[in-house]
C-alpha cells in the first residue's frame, strides 16, 4: 500500500452491512464494496480523517447489525447499505481539530473501511506508547482492557485468596481479567469453549484451573469440583446455563460484574434461569457495567497496565486476521467463538 | 384460655407437617394435632417455654416444606410429623435463660403451637414498646419492618424525586416499603393482585399510583405509562414476568434490591428471562439481602419506626386470623395471594 498524501482522492474499500439480520449473523450478512474518498477534512469541519490499521471484532456487534431496538439506546445500529463501524486503532491523515494532527496514532471507534473521516473525535484516545503493539490498543490497551481492569480492580476489588471464576476466559477480557486476579492473589479458574484453549488458560496465561465446558454436562457438578467451597466473584460474560450454574455455587455475600452474556445474544428465545431466587437467598451483589463508566480511569490503567506488558507479567493473545476482506469471516466467527484470543482485522500496517 | 401457671401440663394445639410438599402447598398438607407439653423448662436447659400469642405466615415458609435442598442452607426445614414454626410474638412463662424472665415477651422463630419451648432463646427479641398492637411484631416491628427498612434506607438509599416501583406493595414488606419512600420524598407505584389492593395502596396508604397486574396484558408498556423516564430503584418481591419487564424501564445505573421472588417459588419450570442482559447494558445494580443482615440495626429501626406509627405517618395493614386451627388456610392463602396485608394468626391473647 503506497503513501497516502492529503487531499488525495484514493479508493476505500469497506464492509457493508446488506441487511439487518435477525439471528445468529452470517459471513453473507455483509459484503465488501469500494467507494472513493478523498484524504481531506472537509472545509469547516473539524473532524479527522484517518487510514484505519486494527479493527476489533466485538461480540456487541452482533446487535449493531439488528434492526434499533428502542430498548437498547445507547447503541449505534448498522444502516444496510452502509459500512459497519467499531472499534479500531488509526493513523491521523488530516485533522480539522485542534487536538489532533496528521501523524497522531489514535484509537477509538471508526469505520470498517480503509479510511474513515471520523466527524466527532473529541472521543478518542490518543496513542502514546508504541513500544507495544499497536493492534494491543482493540484489546489489553483498549476497550477489553478497560472492562477487565474495571471488573477485577474496581468492581471486584478482590482480595488476596478470593476465589475467582471467569466465564468466556480466553476471550478479549477474561484472558486479562484472569490474569489480573491472579496478580492479586486469587484462585482463578476459567472456562473456555475447547481444549485448546483450555491448555491456553492452564499453560500461558496462569490460570489456576480451566475447563471446556462443552464438554461438562453438569455445570454445577462442575463449579462444585473447582470451587466446593464456593465463589467470591464471578466475572459473567456468558449469561444462560452457566450463569444458573453460577448463582447456585456463589458464596454468600459473593459478587457478580457483568459485562456481557454472550451465549444469549442471538437466542429466539432466551434460556430460562431457574436459580435467579438465590440472589436473594445468599445476599449476592451484581453489577452490571460497561468500558463507558471508565474512561475517566484510562490514565490510571495505562500506567498500570503498560508496564504490566513491558515486564512481562500479563501476555495477551491476539488472533488476528489479515486484510479487511477477510473481516467479515473473522468477526461472524467470533460470535461462534472460533477465535483463539482477541480477534483483531489488519486493515493496514501503519 | 385460663390463666397457666408454670409446672402445669397441658394440651398443645399444634400444626404439622403431613409430608414434605412438592408444588403448591395445599391446606391438606398441614393437620392439626395435640399432644401435651410441661410448663416449666427442663433442669439444665438455658431454654424458654413460651405461650405463642401471634403467629406470622411468611413466603419463605413454601420452601421449608419441601424436602431440605442442599442449595438451601441456611433455612430450616420442617419434618413431617412434627409442627412447623416461623416467626411469632409470645409469653414467656419460664426461663433458663439469664436474660429472659416469666412475663416477657418477645418475638422470634416460634413453633406453630400453642406452646414452645425454645431451646436457643438466643436470637430472641425482647419487646419493649408495648402501646402497639403485639401482632406488629410479625410485620411492621419484625422481620418485614426490618426487610422494607433495609431495603428502602440502607441498600436503597433513596434520595427525593426518585422513581421508585414495589411488586407485592400491599404485603407485609410492600406496604411498608412505599410509605418509607413516600416519606423520603419518591414518587411510588405499586403493583398488587386485585383491584381491592389497589385502592388500598393509592387511597390508604399513600402510593402516587397502583396498578393490578393480573389485568396487564403487557407488563412492559405498564411499567413504560407509570414510568416514561424509567425506574431509579425497584424493590423486588416476585420475579418472573415483572422482573423481565422491569429490567427493560430500569434507568441507566438503576438499583434492584432483591428480598425474594415469591411468583417462582412453586414453579416447576421457572419464567424465562429474556432481559437479563440489560443488566449489562443499563449498567444495573442489584442486590439480594435477607433481614438477617440487618438484625444489628434493628434498635435504629425501632427508634424511626415506633414514632412513625404512634404518630400516624405510617399505617399498617393486617390480616388476621383467629385461631391456630385456621392457621394452615391461612398460610396457603398467603401463597395464593389471598390475605389483603400482613397476615397473621391469633394463637392467644395475652
Amino acid at each position: 500500500m503506497g503513501k497516502n498524501n492529503a487531499g488525495e482522492e484514493v479508493q476505500n474499500k469497506q464492509v457493508i452491512l446488506r441487511d439487518y439480520v435477525r439471528s445468529y449473523p452470517k459471513e453473507s450478512d455483509l459484503y465488501i464494496s469500494t467507494s472513493t474518498i478523498k484524504l481531506q477534512v472537509p472545509q469547516g469541519s473539524n473532524g479527522v480523517l484517518v487510514k484505519n490499521l486494527y479493527l476489533s471484532c466485538d461480540p456487541v456487534m452482533q446487535f449493531q447489525m439488528r434492526k434499533a431496538d428502542y430498548h437498547m439506546s445507547g447503541y449505534y445500529y448498522y444502516v444496510p447499505g452502509a459500512p459497519i463501524n467499531g472499534f479500531g486503532v488509526a493513523k491521523v491523515l488530516d485533522s480539522g481539530h485542534p487536538d489532533f494532527s496528521a501523524g497522531d496514532l489514535v484509537w477509538g471507534t471508526t469505520g470498517w473501511e480503509e479510511y474513515s473521516l471520523i466527524q466527532n473525535p473529541g472521543k478518542l484516545f490518543k496513542i502514546h506508547h508504541t513500544d507495544v503493539p499497536l493492534s494491543y490498543y482493540t484489546g489489553i490497551l483498549g476497550m477489553p482492557g478497560i472492562t477487565a481492569y474495571a471488573g477485577i480492580f474496581e468492581i471486584g476489588a478482590l482480595k488476596k485468596g478470593e476465589c475467582v471464576f471467569i466465564s468466556a476466559a480466553s476471550g478479549a477480557v477474561g484472558q486479562l481479567a484472569g490474569q489480573f486476579a491472579k496478580l492479586l492473589g486469587c484462585y482463578v479458574v476459567g472456562s473456555a469453549g475447547s481444549q485448546e484453549k483450555v491448555d491456553l488458560l492452564k499453560n500461558k496465561l496462569g490460570f489456576d484451573d480451566a475447563f471446556n465446558y462443552k464438554e461438562e454436562p453438569d455445570l454445577d457438578a462442575t463449579l462444585k469440583r473447582y470451587f466446593p467451597e464456593g465463589i467470591d466473584f464471578y466475572l459473567e460474560h456468558v449469561g444462560g446455563k452457566m450463569l444458573d450454574a453460577v448463582l447456585l455455587n456463589m458464596k454468600v455475600y459473593g459478587r457478580i460484574a457483568v459485562c456481557g452474556m454472550i451465549s444469549q445474544y442471538n437466542l429466539d428465545q432466551p434460556e430460562a434461569l431457574k436459580n435467579l431466587l438465590h440472589i436473594a437467598f445468599k445476599r449476592l451483589s451484581i453489577k452490571g457495567f460497561t468500558h463507558r463508566d471508565y474512561h475517566h480511569i484510562y490514565p490510571k490503567i495505562l500506567e498500570t497496565v503498560v508496564p504490566y506488558i513491558r515486564e512481562n507479567k500479563v501476555v495477551y493473545v491476539e488472533d488476528i486476521v489479515e486484510g479487511l476482506e477477510n473481516g467479515p469471516a473473522a468477526l461472524v466467527g467470533l460470535f461462534r467463538g472460533r477465535n483463539f484470543g482477541k480477534q483483531v482485522v489488519t486493515v493496514a500496517h501503519e
